[in-house]
């Protein structure tokens, strides 16, 4: 009998948060992806055109972490028609040692949510300066709310405007976030003005076309674009990049092929083998992070299988420490 | 919330066995797979060399199945030292119209044993003689047992030779299928001996080196190759290739790369674009099989993710007819 522990999208909204622990959690990850031999395969995807559905599956093994995940994550874009969510998913965990399936977490992208925003908050603990208070999000979604969050983790936020293409969604998502965070959030229709005088700007919307061009931006400020994840989404123009004093990837294997930089790329904006540094390469110490007040940086955050493989080994771990879930044996 | 069935391999055993609606289950797959716009991704592969542990991943969406299986299959050959089998594994099921998890197959790699063996049913089906009385395995494990098992299932077998390379091995595995399948059975410790006169040869080993060379070979034989489904496997000498009148591949994408014909491409045996003959285009009347009693006829399967998708729909099927498993809302 091999006991498996499966938690579901209740249990793990109790156990992990997002907090400095979860900040912390996946910091470390990226620090392994830099430093340790990870072992992190090509996504595998699948496509059901007569569907509208796709499913990625990804993985990675992080020296270090005594389990990895594998995360499966369908998209089926026919789903809200049925009244069903377009997006779900759910991540087995297995030993690094022995392969034997640990956890099952059905997260319906939950823990997902989580690792990308405190993705966020890691990029701005070391691209930000210290004094940031002001932000700008771009997009309105769970997302959008969650980067707002997440940088209030590690800066002294205390003001922000939100930008999203539907006006109404922005009024909404400043309402509820100015409720729940207690700091001053308003809805800015005007992209340009939402950027103008923000210590970070965080873009997390599915764009394809750039919503931040290099006339929106100033000196010292810092942009995280995590709404790329697809080689057809954009949101920072190629000129964005050339301004920028420094550039940062989560993983540039990725951002080659999926991030802004590979629009920058096609651009010719930055060459295709330009070196560049990587998000872990920072947080260890090997490569210099923003230099001066007057910086502008930009980090370009893709999504890597080393933050689920952290964020799945910190909820199996609490929910060892909390006696939670349900025990299955098989 | 969302139900999903959770069905352990105790469940899986008693719900689907080696028989005639799991071979046709896999026949219909492999006709798909030569008739319809199957999407089958290449496999996703993680090394974790530390722990002599390796994980693939496979899925296969077959349109008119309304399902598709995700399946984990790690390896971790330290295991054994721990107590613990090398390779276990699971399935997850999910909903080809909606990507929702419909069900979680804890078999511990059993679904593939028998996907696995029924192929070989599939394969002895439509390329042995209709008169096939007697069969040669190779290799003594739970597969080379299996495979017998399914030969018995569409051909008249009633004597079978086990050769293994540990003779012991081999003497055990026909003492067991004497008595369970009431046949003729026995251990030939010569492989030559083994394979001479038989109409049906079956190999199951993970050998690197040949074991069938082109003297054991003589016409009205049916041969199947199963062990290989990994580059440097191999158990069939080139020569027999060549010798064949009809070579037969379970998916060429995949026995290019992998199987038998790999070998057969290397010597020059093969041309590396050469037209391949398709179980699946066999079944579908697309191509001929075995035309007169004197062919030698050869199958190729390295495993495809088809047989996964089928045989996990048929458990979930016949979980739902009686009303089995665990029933899990998230």
């Amino acid at each position: 009998m091999r006991p498996m522990t499966i938690l579901t999208e209740t249990d793990l909204r109790r156990l992990v948060k997002l907090d400095l622990e979860a900040v912390a959690c996946v910091e470390n990850a990226f620090r392994a992806l830099a430093t340790e031999q990870v072992a992190m395969p090509p996504i595998l995807r699948l496509d059901i055109p007569e569907h509208r559905g796709e499913v990625d599956v990804k993985t990675a093994y992080v020296p270090g972490i005594d389990a990895f995940a594998i995360k499966i994550s369908p998209g089926f874009f026919d789903n809200p028609a049925l009244g069903l969510p377009s997006t779900n998913g759910l991540m087995v965990l297995l030993s690094a040692k022995t392969g034997v399936t640990e956890a099952l977490l059905i997260d319906n992208g939950y823990l997902t949510d989580i690792r990308t925003a405190a993705a966020g908050a890691v990029a701005a603990k070391h691209l930000a300066r210290p004094d940031a208070a002001k932000a700008a999000i771009f997009g309105a979604g769970m997302q959008a709310k969650l980067q707002l969050e997440a940088l209030k983790l590690v800066r002294p936020i205390s003001e922000a405007r939100i930008w999203a293409r539907d006006a109404k969604k922005a009024e909404a998502a400043a309402g509820e976030l100015r409720e729940r965070l207690g700091i001053d959030v308003r809805a800015e229709p005007d992209a340009a003005e939402a950027a103008a005088g923000a210590d970070v700007i965080v873009t997390t919307t599915p764009a394809t076309e750039p919503l931040i061009h290099a006339g929106f931006v100033s000196a010292g400020q810092h942009i995280t674009a995590m709404g790329s994840d697809a080689e057809h989404k954009n949101e920072i123009a190629p000129a964005v990049i050339r301004m920028a004093d420094l550039y940062v990837a989560d993983s540039v294997r990725q951002t080659r092929r999926l991030g802004e930089l590979h629009h920058a790329i096609d651009a010719a904006v930055m060459a295709a083998d330009a070196e560049v540094t990587e998000l872990g390469q920072i947080i260890a110490g090997r490569k210099h992070g923003r230099r001066t007040a007057a910086d502008i940086t930009l980090a370009d955050l893709t999504g890597t299988g080393v933050q689920d493989t952290a964020i799945a080994t910190l909820a199996r771990d609490r929910a060892r420490a909390a006696n939670a879930g349900t025990i299955f044996e098989s």
